[in-house]
């Protein structure tokens, strides 16, 4: 990349990657999103670090997953008590993390994590505070090219 | 569409078609997610049946609705009352809405809407009840072919 302006053109969320669904029980859920999607989930995975598991279905081009927590103090129990289930974050994928974090904090983002970290579905990841972005939970990642 | 098998395998969600975002303010979110998702809303456009105005940004092969209530008795201004701004619904794409609310009343889900009405952004559309989709409000939507 040998230009500013070139730079800039490719810094863009690149489209809806996944939405994150916080349901109580993983099982349960995947019954209900097997039958409403009409399709199975293509994997089931754990996040220690987050105190999740996961589970993830393909709808076109963007996937669905299902977050039930492990432990009490994971930010997924502690959503579902103060709001109950449903749609806990949308995650944009972008084509370089770490530009994408200096672009979103000049533009003034609140950023939760100012280095990306490794998430589920072989992801570096990171989330923006809501309170600057309208109340929405916006998680922005990077797939991890092995 | 000649045997049930084939029929089976056209009915499931294409892809995230839009995520619909509940604002207070219309104009001051603009400015926010064009920063955030770095492009400008393609169009606004009122619903005066829903009692919505909204605006459109494009993310890869899906849209990020934006909805602010132009009344209060607007399901829109009734969210923001309840939950605050966030993130109101999600809306998957079908081939055939008709053939898709019949599918999804079989499996057992509560339609908000029994019969496909007309929505913003020239697209027939109907509400799965939150309640048998773990709390996520689900819109499903069919282009409308002119």
């Amino acid at each position: 990349m040998r230009s500013g302006f070139f730079l800039l053109n490719t810094l863009e969320m690149k489209k809806i990657e996944h939405l994150g669904i916080a349901v109580k029980d993983l099982k349960k859920s995947n019954e209900i999103f097997s039958k409403l999607l009409n399709t199975a989930p293509y994997k089931e995975e754990a996040v220690e670090s987050e105190g999740v598991t996961t589970s993830f279905f393909q709808v076109g081009d963007s996937k669905i997953e299902l977050l039930q927590a492990t432990r009490s103090d994971s930010p997924i129990a502690k959503f579902i008590e103060k709001k109950g289930e449903g749609i806990h974050h949308v995650a944009f994928n972008v084509e370089d993390i770490e530009k994408e974090i200096e672009r979103l904090q000049e533009e003034g983002f609140e950023l939760i994590h100012k280095q990306a970290k490794p998430g589920a579905d072989n992801m570096l990841i990171a989330f923006l505070h809501p309170k600057s972005t309208n109340g929405m939970l916006v998680e922005i990642c990077q797939q991890i090219v092995d």
